[in-house]
Order: C-alpha cells, then sequence, then structure tokens
C-alpha cells in the first residue's frame, strides 16, 4: 500500500464497470495490508478488510491474487509471493529484484501449483514489454535487447545535455524534482537497471536468469566534457542495459553509451523509459513510455490482473522453467565494438602523433578526433572515436597511453552502441 | 499462400522447436491451399495435405486453426472465416478490410462456438498493437490513438522531405523498389489506413467498428512546397490515422499531418509503421517496427497461433461483442485544432494584410507566416500556420479567401497535430 499501490486501489475502483467488461468479472479488493494502517493514502479502504501481516494475506481463503508492492528480494515480500503460490494463490508482483534474484524458485512454484506468476511492472514501468517479449514477439529470434530502463539515469544525463551542467548539480535537483531517491546509488551505479535486464534477457533469449554475469557501470563518471564532444562527434549519452546473443554467449552489460542521434533510442529524454528488440522476423521493434511514476506502474500491475481474471495468463517465462537454456554468459572482456575516448594531454607537438601511433600499433582505427587546446594551463583535450574493435584491445591502448609522460590524467572510455 | 503464407510456413518450419517449447505443444502444417499449386514459393510443402478449394481448409477435421491471408471482405476469405468459426476452428486473419467490414459479425461467432478469432497482423504488420490495447494497456482510459498505418505513404513523404521530389516522381520509385502496388490507390488515398483505424478505434475506445465514420484524405496533394514550408516552420508532414475521444463523439480521421519535429512520430520514416497510444495511467506509449512485408507480417500470425495452442487467447475485440458501446463519433466538420496554409497570390502591397485581416475576422490567430516572392511572374506564396482554432471557420476563411481577386489558385490546407 506505498505509491503503486494506492494506484492500484485508484484505477480498480475509479474504472470498475470497464475492467469488469474486460475481465470478464468483477475485480474487488478483498484485502490490503501495510506497515502503517494510518497513513494518508488518497484513497478509500472502506469495506476492504485490513490485515496488520502482509503474511495473513496469502493464508486468506476469500483471496485469489496477491499483488506484491512490497519490494526487496528477501523478507516479506519473498515470504508473501512464495507462501501465496504454495497457497494456490496467483501472485502479481513488480519487484524486480525479487525476480532477478528468485524469479526461477518462483516460477518453478507457479508451474506447480498451476498459478500465475505476473511481473509486467517489474520492468520498464507501465510499457508492455514483458507480454510482447512473452506473446507479441513470440515467433522470432531475438538478436539484442537495448533498454534504457532507469529513468533517473535518463533524466540526470537528459539534462546534462540540455544545460551542460555537471551530475552533482543534476542530480539535486532531480532529488528534488522526485526522480531520484534520496538514497539514488542503485539508480545511478546501474544495479536497478541490472535487475531489469536480468530479467529482460531470460525472456527473450529463453534462458535461465542469470543476474550475477551483468558487466554493470554506472553513469556518475560521465562528464559535462564527454556530452559535448559527443554531441559534436554526432552522438547522444544515453544509459543503456544490452542484452545481446554473440559468438561467445550472451551479453548483458549495463553501462553509458554513445548511441548516434539519429537511432531512436537517442532521442529518449527524461525519465521516459524504451525498449528496442531486434527480432529476425520482425526487425527492430521499439516501446517507448513512462518507465516508473504511480500511474504507469499500476497500470502494468492491473494488466496482469486482468490477464489471471481472463484465464489468458501465460507461463511466468512463456516457456517452462525446465526448458529453459543454461545459457553460457560473455563477460564484458569479449565485447567487441567502437568506443568513445577522451584524453588530457600536455599541448606539445608530436602528442597526437604519438596518442593514434598508439591506437594503429594496437591495430585501432581511428575514426574522428577533436583537439581543444586550454591555453590557461597549457594543456590540450582530445577526444576520439575508435572503428570496430575490441575490448582487450582498446584496454590495452588506455594503459599504453596513460603511461606516457604527457598523458595528464586517466584516459576516458565509454563504448558506443551501434545498430 | 501468397508471400505472407510462405512466410508463416517459413517460421513454423524454420523455428519448430523453439515455437513448440513456447507452445507447449508441436506446431503442425495440416494443409495449405492456393490458387496456383504450381507457384514457386520458395518453401517445401512435401508432407502437407493440399486443397484445391480454400473452404475444403473448414471443413478438414484435422485442422484446428485456419490462417486466412487471401484478403478482401468478401468471396472467399468471408466464407472461409465464417465456415471455420462455424465449425469450431479458430481463426487468424490478417485482412484488414474483413475485419473492418465484418469483425462484429465474425466476433460473434468466434464467440458463440468458443473459438479465436485473432488478427494482430491486420494493422502495423509485426508491431503487437492489438495484443497492447487488447490485453498491455487493458488498465486504460485511452483517450487518443494516432498511427502510422500505411508505409507506403510514409515512404513517399519521407522520400518527398529527403530529396525534394515531387509526388508522382517519388511514388513511380516506390513502384519500383516494391513499395507500392502497381494500383496504388487504396494506399495513397487513405483507404487501407482507413480500415485498419477502425479496428484500432474499436479496440481503444471499447466500441463497436464503425468504418463509414471516418474521415479519409489521401497524401497526393501534398506538395514539396508544402513539405519545405513545413519544415522552415518546425513541422515535419506525416500520414497519420488518428481515432480521438472528443466533446461531440469518437473522431476518426486520416490525412495528412504537420507534427512538430521534436514528437517521437515525426521521426517515423521510409516504411515504418507507428502506434502512438494516449493513456490516462500510463501517459504516452508509443511503439514503432515494420508496419508491413513477409517476415513482419509473418511473425504477427505466428503470435496468434502460439496464443491459442497455449489457449491464452482473448475475446476478438478484449470484450464481448454485446457489451462494446455503440458510440457516437463525430464527423471532420466538428474537428478542432491548428492549421497550415498555403496561398498563391498576386504580389502586390496590401495583399498579406487583407490574408490576415480575413482570419481575424474568423477569429483565427496566425501563428507564423513565411512569404516567398516570385519575381517571374510576379506571384508570392504564403504559408502560415495558425493558432487552435476549428473546421468550420478554417473552412469559411478558406472560402473567403478563394474569392479574393488576388488570390491565383485554391488555397491548400492541411491539419496539424499537436500531442
Amino acid at each position: 500500500m506505498g505509491i503503486v499501490g494506492a494506484g492500484v486501489v485508484k484505477i480498480l475502483a475509479g474504472n470498475s464497470s470497464t475492467l469488469a467488461k474486460k475481465a470478464g468479472k468483477k475485480l474487488q479488493i478483498v484485502a490490503v495490508s501495510a506497515r502503517d494502517k494510518k497513513k494518508k493514502r488518497g484513497i478509500k479502504l472502506a469495506g476492504i478488510k485490513w490485515h496488520d501481516s502482509a503474511l495473513a494475506l496469502a493464508k486468506d481463503p476469500e483471496i485469489d491474487v496477491i499483488v506484491e508492492l512490497i519490494g526487496g528480494d528477501k523478507g516479506v515480500a519473498y515470504e508473501l509471493c512464495k507462501t501465496a503460490l504454495k497457497s494456490g494463490k496467483h501472485v502479481v508482483t513488480a519487484n524486480k529484484a525479487l525476480i532477478a534474484a528468485r524469479g526461477m524458485e518462483l516460477a518453478e512454484l507457479a508451474e506447480k501449483n498451476k498459478v500465475a506468476l505476473l511481473f509486467e511492472a517489474s520492468v520498464a514501468g507501465g510499457i508492455p514489454i514483458i507480454k510482447a517479449l512473452k506473446e507479441g514477439l513470440a515467433a522470432n529470434n531475438i538478436k539484442r535487447v537495448t533498454g534504457i530502463l532507469n529513468g533517473t539515469s535518463n533524466f540526470i544525463l537528459s539534462a546534462m545535455a540540455d544545460e551542460g551542467r555537471p551530475f552533482d548539480k543534476v542530480l539535486r535537483e532531480a532529488q528534488k524534482l522526485g526522480y531520484a531517491e534520496s538514497d539514488p546509488s542503485f539508480d545511478i551505479n546501474g544495479k536497478d537497471a541490472a535487475h531489469k535486464l536480468a530479467i529482460l534477457t531470460a525472456l527473450a533469449h529463453g534462458c535461465r536468469i542469470n543476474s550475477e554475469a551483468i558487466y554493470t557501470e554506472g553513469i556518475n563518471n560521465v562528464s559535462p566534457d564527454d556530452i559535448a564532444y559527443a554531441n559534436e562527434l554526432g552522438f547522444t549519452i544515453r544509459p543503456l542495459s544490452i542484452s545481446r546473443m554473440s559468438a561467445n554467449g550472451i551479453e548483458q552489460r549495463v553501462h553509458p553509451s554513445l548511441v548516434r542521434k539519429t537511432e531512436p533510442i537517442a532521442s529518449v529524454n527524461g525519465v521516459l523509459g524504451a525498449v528496442l528488440v531486434e527480432c529476425d522476423q520482425l526487425g527492430p521493434a521499439f516501446f517507448t513510455g513512462a518507465g516508473a511514476g504511480q500511474g504507469p506502474t499500476a497500470s502494468a500491475v492491473v494488466a496482469d490482473i486482468i490477464d489471471i481474471a481472463s484465464e489468458r495468463y501465460s507461463l511466468p517465462f512463456g516457456v517452462a522453467v525446465s526448458k529453459l537454456a543454461e545459457a553460457k554468459f560473455s563477460g564484458i572482456e569479449n565485447h567487441k565494438g567502437s568506443y568513445y575516448v577522451r584524453l588530457n594531454v600536455k599541448d606539445k607537438p608530436g602528442v597526437l602523433a604519438s596518442i593514434t601511433a598508439a591506437f594503429s600499433k594496437q591495430d585501432i582505427g581511428v575514426e574522428a578526433v577533436l583537439q581543444k587546446a586550454n591555453t590557461r594551463n597549457k594543456t590540450a583535450q582530445i577526444a576520439l572515436t575508435t572503428h570496430h574493435t575490441n575490448e582487450k584491445s582498446i584496454r590495452k591502448v588506455l594503459k599504453n597511453i596513460s603511461e606516457m609522460e604527457y598523458v595528464v590524467e586517466t584516459p576516458h572510455m565509454i563504448r558506443i552502441e551501434e545498430f
């Protein structure tokens, strides 16, 4: 009964006759539970049972569907879902941490007890991307899923680009506007997006969830300079979450990425969410919408409830857990792609030549270079993009360059995502 | 067994083990039918029964699901679907003309016989927009659906904008590239898009299909000048299909529209399709992808087959036909919005003043004006955009202006769609 829970109650109450037509039956809120009974929630709870313990909901024989909106991958949220499924109750949840950590176990419980476990709201808010991957795009083999899965990160990078302001200032503004938590670390360090990506990977590639094998890099190292250079070079920087079939296995990566401005995902600004799914039959399918917030998240929760009431729900991961592949995952060290590099160097003749020589020594072609002198301290900043290469080579060249005597700062690298 | 039919066979055959996992059972092609048995289709049909008459499929007791890819709103396509539903067989179709014309009747037959009638492929190719409207966004009241539903029209307007070439030349190129039929009239005059819009309206607003109450205007009157002026004024011209809840009823409109370049739908180029759904809870949800072609359309057909095999299909229109509203529809004469107007006038002092006076006489505010002289024949072209007004007032002002002696050509108007 937090913000999303109140949103679900609002939709179910405010829209009950339309929803009854769609569900083929009346949807009734039997009981609710929350930590604080007295808290103002802006909704009427008259006529609805109150349970002091959320776990009591799972035992209430009048209840068919449990909606878990507590959060966290253990404790009450986990116990509630587990007990509900074991008691033959359907479960709807928005809890990405729980599904990323214990999705396989809970899905097996749901299958065994022939009940639904639906979690559309756990990824990309109200965008029906989980249904699309499980059902609408089911005829396709999926090559890559690319998402903007964390609204806080995307808001920060968008605002930095619009206003040329540094990360810290924009973060404080995001906190003031309510777009970032008072402790925003999970949003900014990529952990929140990684939970969501783990879920999308399993759905897109038909494999078991692996939330360990995710390379995760936050957006806090992106500087206003990077954004300005990227812009000059024809790119926008976006906080991408990528799951890609590669020759070495499935890559799962969460990191800021340069994206060409002409790509649709480059135009996804602010707190919007987006998912691009590259399909073998359909080609690219692109979904955008509100990735978070009360209405959007509640919209996804209620859609799941209607699916259950209409008895048209699919298996939690589209196929039986026993038939999900034990996929091979590929680490970031095997990544292949192009890169953006920014260097601070002493402004002396021959420096640019030595740097480009360092790249060609590793067989890396340089695609574009910008150099800007800072006359005040006789340094220069060099920003460049490379042709297609690989993670090992780029790391080698950055190491070599950082050891050169005229390099005054650790070189900074951001991956380019090409479509 | 045309292009899409062959695509369906390719997916079912090429991907059978993955699809069996998703469907929970093996999907088997029992029989096929087409006009010409000998035609080369690039697929193996060995071991598959051949029926010379498509109607024989509906009587074949081995068949559970009929996939109708014939087209047309009467004749064999209609008879096949009707007979199949009456015989208790599920039907999957890509036939927008049939669903727009006889969707209510066929849906009632499906409901009565407790079988599925699914038509995801009939609108926007492989984009799962019908599933989204029926299921993923089911918690929302929908205010407006805006689509780019005809790839040929969008290709033509995009190519005209990129290359500054006139409609006729670009159309011939589109025909050469296979993006336009040899008789492209239904694509260009908006009829094809109108069929699709009629289906989306019923799904979005929970009402009976009304394919008569659609204002339809083709793209053939859009000139390179319009595209250039729109561009200068900050807009792109797109072939939009719009279904909107208004105070006077549901508006259904298919016409070229000016869209601000910053809107996501303005960036949908070439043969891509797109649908923007404005929801009360979720806000705007935007879907893009291939709106036509063998793979994309077959992708949607196979997704419907998997839904049937998994027994998770919903009612044809999301709610029972008996519960669909008999909605009021609003004609174009009630439309409210902003407008773009282009005039050819004699280049004389006072002309612009008289024209702007004509607008203010109808209480229409002019937002922006461009005027370009043509010294060769002493005329000038004036392009302007208005503030929010209504269809009656703009038609009145255009009539008044066309009667002015210095106006050398019938004034040209294009509606602006605001989001």
